[in-house]
């Protein structure tokens, strides 16, 4: 029979009724034939009570009491999702990380998972039995529980579909799938049916919380294909049923996409801050002399831009950091100011970053024209710009993020079927 | 070195200011000179939390299940205890019942324990860690968490320190130890220094709820000596260090106490219900036809009385069911009363257990007869007797309780040092 895995976060099982409802989805997938392993996070707001907790006592604890502390949560759903799975006539057990054993590196709190012994359990699984799987924790070599970090149980989710050979990871969410661009933004966004994981890994960075990166890469790296969905739907809606459920969107490998857009999505991000330095001597070492000491003091570095020199001589050199971290970049680079010999620091925390992806622009070479029209048409002034193979990034102001994104949402036809 | 067991239960834990204050009681006695295992409950609130979770999805759920979810709050405990220590320059690692091992049988929600694997613990001990064990949980034979049942920590804690070989197991709790009776009912009621197993035995079956009869069962047979003690005290008063720790009650072996008094304190109960069947035939087969139906109703019954019958054919049967359970009792009573020929059922809810408790009664044979005598002077009426080698029970009427446990409190000289 095929295996599918099942993913719940906290909202979806914030309550006993909510927990109760996502059985009945479970439900419906083993009546529709499925080997099931489902995946659950703690019930919402109770891994931010028990990180406070640890924080109350020190703010620097040993990482593997924070582990044994927080790993409790998805204990809990766990248990009770395999009680209410019984309750509605599904065979269901339990599964702690120690007991798969799902193993993982020594990084205790931020761990990687270095294997799933999954023997036992898909034994069970071929016996009909549906795994209940704690999410986010694993076991380290020190014999002691390692959870995983931030989007910790999509990784453990996509990881477990992996190993057991699943037909797909379903990642069930409060949204109903991955869409063209933020529906609050632009209310014409579509859902997407498809995308690829390159693109749901540019989508993830730029700003789309549906699924952690991690998970995304992990996914990519193993080809497992992700179908992100709502939890909030009736579970016993016959559409939903299996193999034939549509409403959601399927992230999987390009070579499942027939009808390839040039674009399929526009990110935006208001939680970055531009810097500049102008006129750096145009020589080797200045790029390390201002990134090394922003590595060193725990800043992460987004977009970077530094164009040729007319002459050789000086040039500009801008980048972006979270806005959070603003005060303090500005800081550093000003203690570097010798090293590097710059003429002025200028900066603004009032910018956007847009980006505009899609796998198609690989072999469409005017995808970056269209886009530098459209928004000199528009009269948006571009500060920056980056490109990768298959997303370009542009840095403006601010105030203008709505009007560009609608506009590039148009532009690439995206607003319709 | 010498080792110590110091248990904290769920009020002694139940937010960040009070595991912190449990630290310093812990560091307290590793600066006196112990290797030191500190078992902890729950912080106060969350067990009944996640029980009534439980109870919500379904009143007849997998016990398997129960324990996953329920043994997490020890879980929780045992990790910030370990941050606190560690917090405050003790060396500290929490154990879960898992990674000990703690075994157990398989009678998940209620199990009893099979053995304590002690290598690495004593090991980490001698190396002057302090070992933050979960209580109430161990790890079953099928590899899944297993809880231990009501009074589970207390049970843990006396286990560990037989298994560990501590010089004693300290109970901290929110009173300084046991008293000759209740000090609500009689303020001249005395903490008393010393107390057998078997006292304290009785007295935990009795009502006194300071430990759980378990544990006092289990400290009794393997000979630990148990120092029940406040955890609301100033933590670093230097009166509490180590071996000279005055204040509280040590459980121990009757050899351990000089001075034996003949009644060592009063013990009374207000939550049991007597039945009494009229007439009953005497012949064999009688009392099994009443408690078989009563056991299988899964009634405890506690005193049981029944005379020799004046000419060998009928008698009168008395017995006390806990108040919840009586009117159930009545019905099951009533279905057997083919089978048991009996002429009518009275009974009362408005009844007293008062019990005289000390293994000086065991060679002084006059203790029954004062006690009679002086319950008599005071007008009050004795429903049922019975007694066992260091114990005298009587039921009176509920009203007469206070006047009754005072009267004998005095009596036996407890309000005297």
């Amino acid at each position: 029979m095929p295996r599918l895995v099942m993913k719940f976060g906290g909202t979806s099982v914030a309550d006993i009724a909510h927990i109760q409802r996502v059985a009945r989805h479970v439900r419906r997938e083993t009546e529709a034939g499925y080997e099931v392993a489902v995946v659950v996070s703690a019930m919402a707001g109770t891994t931010n009570q028990l990180v406070s907790w640890t924080r109350e006592i020190s703010p620097l604890h040993d990482a593997r009491e924070y582990d044994a502390v927080v790993a409790s949560g998805e204990q809990v759903t766990a248990g009770l999702l395999a009680m209410a799975l019984q309750a509605i006539g599904v065979d269901a057990r339990s599964w702690l990380g120690w007991q798969i054993p799902l193993r993982t590196d020594a990084a205790h709190g931020a761990a990687r998972i270095a294997g799933i012994e999954t023997d036992e359990l898909i034994a069970r699984l071929s016996r009909g039995q549906v795994a209940v799987v704690a999410g986010f924790q694993g076991i380290g070599p020190d014999n002691r529980i390692a959870t995983l970090g931030r989007g910790g149980s999509d990784t453990s989710a996509v990881a477990l579909a992996a190993a057991i050979g699943a037909e797909r990871c379903d990642i069930y969410t409060d949204v109903d799938g991955v869409y063209t661009t933020d529906p609050r933004m632009v209310p014409e966004a579509r859902r997407l049916d498809r995308l690829s994981h390159e693109e749901m890994l540019e989508m993830a960075s730029l700003g789309a919380k549906v699924l952690h990166v991690r998970s995304v890469e992990m996914a990519m790296v193993h080809g497992v294909r992700t179908f992100v969905r709502s939890s909030l739907v009736d579970p016993d809606a016959p559409e939903l049923k299996g193999a034939n459920a549509t409403v959601g969107t399927l992230i999987c490998d390009e070579d499942e996409i027939m009808e390839k857009k040039f674009v399929t999505g526009i990110a935006y991000s208001l939680a970055e801050a531009q810097l500049s330095l102008r006129r750096v001597a145009d020589k080797p070492g200045v790029a390390a002399a201002v990134f090394g000491p922003l590595a060193e003091a725990n800043i992460n570095v987004d977009m970077i831009v530094q164009n040729v020199s007319e002459d050789g001589t000086l040039t500009d050199l801008t980048f972006t950091v979270p806005t959070a971290d603003y005060n303090r970049a500005r800081l550093v680079i000003e203690g570097a100011r010798e090293a590097v010999g710059f003429h002025v620091v200028q900066g603004s925390t009032d910018v956007a970053k847009v980006s505009v992806i899609g796998v198609g622009m690989r072999s469409h070479a005017g995808v970056a024209a269209e886009c530098f029209a459209a928004l000199a048409a528009e009269n948006i002034n571009i500060r920056a710009i980056t490109t990768s193979e298959i997303k370009i990034s542009v840095l403006i102001d601010a105030p203008h993020a709505s009007l560009a994104v609608r506009t590039l949402h148009s532009l690439y036809g995206l607003d319709k079927d």
